[in-house]
């Protein structure tokens, strides 16, 4: 449902639009039998027969025992074992990376986190990367794709970051030609943000909508949006950078060249500064980004008036994100991500305190904000999500289905 | 290509679909060979005969004579006469209420203004755009839609318009309800810039791409953008509000009820409060906003200091408006019009100013901004582009083609 396709333009496009289907179909009611895929994607009961015998065969689906189908008659059940295949998910934000295995219903079997990375340090990061996929892949033949989610705005088509406030060497990265040479199954990569949208789309059935805008705020701020089914990506995959839409025009100067960029607000470093500034956690300076952000949301929980004020001053700009997010983008939910989410309540209802008062009413009566609920930090998930939703759009990119 | 079709699940909707693909096919391509066309759309010569007998028995489409085919064969041509239908376009702006005859093509057969509205004026206007449509219908059969713009944010499943700054009467309109049960062909509502972009689109091959914004600055500041050849609408079509995204979070309250909305820096009612500040415009005061914005410009164009000082400011705010929408959307073209676009290249120079210094330099590079060159007024134009876009999307809402 993500892929653009602008019509149908070619049989081949059909069959494996029709294979795409049937997956996403049994993804998402687990086991069904033929005759209900038929009638749900009305298709003729001779296609759905000829395709799934191919699925079977290629062993991406499976046939279960009888289940209790229309009229109390049994049926054959058809099932897409999530279980069987595994992807890996690699989320790089700058001085974090993590790794993680992931079955195809986006539950981590592990993760694992890789030293923190500094400005000069990134080429050995991408080099214990490397390593750490050649392990994986070698130990788990049920790997079938990688999906990396990397910091926006990401310049699809060429492979690489355009901006990585803070942490310029990333932009030396091209992640394509980096890892696609040496990685033996599909490889893919994605902006962290659309990332999480994505796997919030797929994975968290309680906020799946085709409105879904994924609000990203760790050690950048970002966004990913599913308008009507689909990602909003732009001429070249660099939409959607609420990171760097300024919420004031004489606001701070932001490494992409914009002033008063909402990043330089309310992301990881930026909090980090307010904290110093603050002098309220000991040591601070010394510490690193995140840390001195869970230092200050648990201080802002345990009810120290300094910490919760400066907490509320976040909620304000991450509120006035949000209501950019309703202008911009009008989503029916808008899930609150990362390091920041991790304020949790307190932020949140500063958040909707705001939104309250400066968004149209209309549109704050019909969306819903949240904070993330996955298992794993979402755009890690999401890197996993990036490369399972490749699996059931394109299934012949993975395996022989011809 | 506009609508939002989540694959292929119906039978039906594939004889649609395929119908819709001949006819964008003969609207982009003028005369073709049906041998072309299986070609072009990748269907078979059966399905092509059928589809286009049905078509040109309904007189959607007819044959040409002999044209010149391949191997220097001749074979018989198929043609969308784009004289043959008129569409109606009403654009409601506000004080601002234009209706237009158009053919397929976008070409203006009669435009008419109506009186100036004033916000108590609004039901009367109403009665007017009744009595006009009538007029029109009644002594034109090659009439078969009406398109409607009007200001966003538009709800567009309910038929009403959530804000619309300094003339709040118009929410009180619903516009389907008034107007669809009285008109005897299909009528369509689209907010005024998404109509724009399409209009763009469709009527301006130099500029049509499939990752378009159109960027309007009139009575109210507006933005339609297509990503990927589909318009970016949201969960309730309120979405790409860009009038209402805060430029300063500490900025001007916006009846809207956020702060700082760019509508309040840069729409002709700012522009108006500049021009009355500076008493530069003898008897600003008791000028419509588009009166003294025309007087502005023409004492900027010729050369007066003063005037070109404010166009310069509006440039500034209608630059960093660009910027959003380059970190918002990525588009490959921007296209700024109405009112606000008459300012012309001092304009544009200015707006490409802040663009260079404040956009991530790989999306300036990347990006065009032009003014339109529309024949008419292009979210007009975007009224009739919207019901001419149903008309190549949905046939059969239009002809019986069962």
């Amino acid at each position: 449902m993500m892929e653009e396709t602008a019509g149908i333009t070619a049989r081949a496009t059909i069959s494996e639009s029709n294979r795409s289907q049937i997956m996403h179909h049994l993804y998402q009611h687990g086991v069904s039998s033929r005759a209900t895929i038929a009638k749900s994607l009305n298709l003729t009961p001779a296609a759905i027969t000829k395709i799934t015998a191919r699925l079977i065969e290629a062993g991406i689906i499976e046939e279960t025992g009888g289940i209790e189908g229309r009229k109390n008659r049994r049926s054959i059940g058809l099932k897409l074992d999530t279980a069987k295949y595994h992807v890996i998910g690699v989320k790089f934000a700058r001085s974090i990376v993590q790794i993680g295995v992931f079955d195809l219903a986006g539950a981590p079997i592990n993760v694992e986190n890789l030293p923190e990375v500094t400005n000069d340090a990134v080429d050995e990061t991408v080099a214990r990367v490397h390593a750490a996929l050649n392990d994986l892949i070698a130990s788990d033949p049920a790997i079938i794709a990688v999906g990396m989610a990397v910091p926006g705005p990401y310049l699809r088509h060429i492979g690489r970051i355009a901006v990585v406030s803070s942490m310029g060497e990333w932009r030396k990265v091209n992640f394509l030609r980096e890892f696609r040479p040496s990685v033996p199954v599909p490889l893919f990569v994605e902006q962290d943000a659309r990332a999480g949208a994505l796997a919030q789309y797929l994975f968290s059935p309680d906020v799946s909508t085709e409105d879904l805008a994924y609000y990203l705020l760790g050690e950048g701020v970002g966004l990913g949006v599913i308008d009507h089914g689909r990602l909003v990506n732009g001429s070249l995959g660099a939409a959607t950078e609420i990171g760097h839409i300024s919420i004031d025009i004489d606001g701070r100067p932001c490494e992409c060249g914009n002033v008063g960029c909402l990043e330089r607000y309310c992301s990881t470093p930026a909090i980090h500064e307010m904290i110093d500034e603050a002098g309220i956690v000991d040591d601070s300076r010394q510490l690193t980004h995140n840390q001195a952000c869970r230092r200050l949301f648990a201080m802002a929980s345990e009810g120290d008036k300094d910490a919760v004020s400066i907490v509320r001053r976040i909620g304000r700009y991450v509120g006035f994100g949000a209501v950019t997010i309703f202008n911009a983008y009008n989503p029916e939910r808008i899930v609150i991500g990362d390091i920041v989410a991790e304020a949790g309540p307190l932020l949140l209802r500063e958040v909707q305190s705001v939104v309250d008062r400066h968004a149209i009413p209309e549109l704050n009566d019909t969306t819903t904000i949240t904070l993330s609920k996955l298992p794993a930090d979402a755009a890690l998930n999401g890197a996993a999500a990036v490369a399972i939703t490749q699996f059931l759009e394109h299934p012949s990119l993975f395996f022989d289905l011809t």
